[in-house]
């Protein structure tokens, strides 16, 4: 069984844009969280691939939640949280960060983003990230306050996504640069608008302010948008793949280290900086990993959804992964996935084999990252 | 709209006995603490009332994950996250906390089961608390381990749940008092057994542990429940209103204190312990609240699911309150509800009106809770 009925409560919470969303027709959700994120509307998945490719979309990500912190120790406090070096970020800078705990344990890997330098947006993932920032600013006594403002973010993705937020939003959109951000005016209220999305087909993320104009602001970006064929989305799985881009929760976990998600990049456990989980990190980085992240490419028709892990087994039959998320690639004429692999099989072309719910062992190899 | 898909991925984690309730038939899902519970079978909310109050059931409630503090400082660090003094509580024992931020906003409202001196679990509703509590112990830089150990919880509810448990783990479960538990093997394993369960039907919590032999616990007591009338079943919407047992997210959130939830007998901040939120909470004491979470009793046919709250009213139009549950209960002959109520409403039976999604004003009045 892949799909179920989503009993709806108020503990799952609706977004500014659900009624929107509605009105489009959506017949599938997930939760992030604890709120209502589109899943599926009216296009398949390949369908709507080939659309966001082309065109532009309008995604109702508000379970992208802002957890903001602001005051005289909010920058203290941040670069505690991550080994990412964060001293020369500057205002209006989007940085892509991961969150550890003491065992160098993914906790998030939200976009940060600079507001002043005394106010902060950690744009996150699935988990409560709120409460690990509460925890350590009470714990460490800091002088910041955390909250979850009404803040709702709408991406607008897609190649005529410019296009359409120059219409809205004026000319000032094409200078933007790619995880920058920049403020304007909607109905009189500042809105926060970054150069970002969870696409390789580029976009914008609107740090929608408020609740209840949330269905103007979406009434207006649809009018504006018929005359470049918009389309309601949601992060579309071939793309994400494809992109190479990790979902928290799917393809790692608190159980991982950021090293075994090819976050090394964004780890200065050599700077001077403090931060929870760096003696860890330095002992991990040391003993090196023994599973990474992989693209692998298998063969056959179609695969399944993989809502259960696909078991990833050597030539010689030993199980050496498991495929998290996966997803047949129109452009590559193959199923794609994404995998931790244990160390001795990280050849690139490894020849492995997949076993999908179909009850089908299938051919495939390794390869790195992004597919395409 | 009230119902749609809910998409699968590792992310919505599975359970030991995810399959079981698949060959149950189950029919819907909700997520809670990232993992899925089951929200109903084949009977309806009432027929499955019924068979609560009459017979057995077997619940699949792993997403009430158990966060497990050990160490020399485990007590100090849970002291630490509560307003309910701790100081007396006995190994074996359960007790019901709310856990609070330094705004003494509720963060959670967890189970906590005291295994020994240095082993406590929090059974927490739908938070990461795991976060919160590791936070905490960084920030204060506490000698503890928390994590969440694969454990899924399994409740057997109902008149009829005494006697199966009996003839599965002997005559001792009869010794278990209510919110004590004790502990039993389980196919070579250490298993903890507690009286208690989110029913007022009674009953009990096995606390499973591992993943692999999930599938063999539900199919004893499957088979040995044949002759109780053993049914699949969840936390019953009826029942749980009827009882006043309330639901984070849904009656309560971060944005409300202790007091606003009636849980001010778990509240001692005249104490001379130290815990988050203490200064916040004692301010909220000697200024009163303005706001508590009452019952509603209201007329018309049955109401349709409170998936969005209905807005309550004062018999001269003034909105006073949301009903975030409500049901038509078969024993009352109304319908039920729950509300935070302002302050000048407080009087049992002050006549409100509720507005219903059917487009219907609903006379009703307020009352205590429990309901029945």
């Amino acid at each position: 069984m892949n799909i179920a009925d989503l009993s709806m409560s108020r503990r799952i919470r609706r977004t500014p844009f659900t009624e929107n969303v509605e009105q489009c027709g959506v017949s599938g959700f997930t939760v992030v969280n604890h709120m209502l994120m589109p899943k599926a509307f009216n296009l398949s998945v390949e369908d709507d691939y080939w659309h966001l490719s082309k065109h532009v979309q309008i995604w109702d990500v508000s379970c992208q939640r802002q957890v903001q912190i602001t005051g005289v120790d909010a920058e203290k406090l941040i670069q505690f949280m991550t080994p990412r070096f964060l001293k020369n970020m500057q205002v209006g800078k989007c940085f892509y960060i991961p969150l550890i705990d003491e065992n160098a344990g993914m906790i998030n890997d939200p976009i940060l983003l600079k507001l002043d330098n005394y106010k902060y947006w950690l744009s996150v993932a699935d988990s409560d990230v709120i409460l690990w920032a509460k925890g350590l600013a009470s714990g460490l006594n800091l002088n910041v306050e955390i909250d979850e403002p009404s803040i709702y973010p709408l991406a607008i993705q897609g190649p005529k996504a410019e296009e359409l937020m120059v219409k809205i939003f004026g000319d000032k959109i094409r200078s933007i640069k790619f995880f920058h951000f920049d403020n304007f005016k909607f109905d009189g209220k500042n809105l926060v608008i970054s150069r970002s999305g969870y696409s390789k087909q580029g976009g914008f993320e609107i740090y929608f302010s408020g609740f209840e104009k949330g269905k103007k602001l979406w009434n207006i970006i649809w009018e504006e948008g018929k005359i470049f064929n918009i389309s309601p989305g949601c992060p579309n799985l071939i793309d994400r793949i494809e992109a190479g881009f990790l979902s928290y929760g799917n393809e790692f976990n608190i159980e991982n280290n950021p090293y075994e998600c090819n976050f090394g990049k964004y780890c200065s456990e050599d700077s001077n900086h403090d931060f929870v989980g760096k003696k860890a990190l330095k002992k991990i980085k040391k003993e090196g990993i023994n599973k990474k992240i992989m693209g692998v490419i298998f063969d056959g028709n179609s695969c399944p959804p993989c809502s259960i892990p696909f078991p990833v087994y050597s030539n010689d039959n030993k199980k050496i992964g498991q495929i998290t998320s996966a997803i047949y690639s129109p452009k590559l004429k193959k199923n794609i996935g994404l995998s931790m692999i244990l160390r001795n099989y990280w050849n690139i072309k490894e020849p492995i084999l997949i076993e999908t719910p179909d009850h089908l062992t299938r051919k495939g190899y390794t390869t790195s990252l992004p597919f395409v």
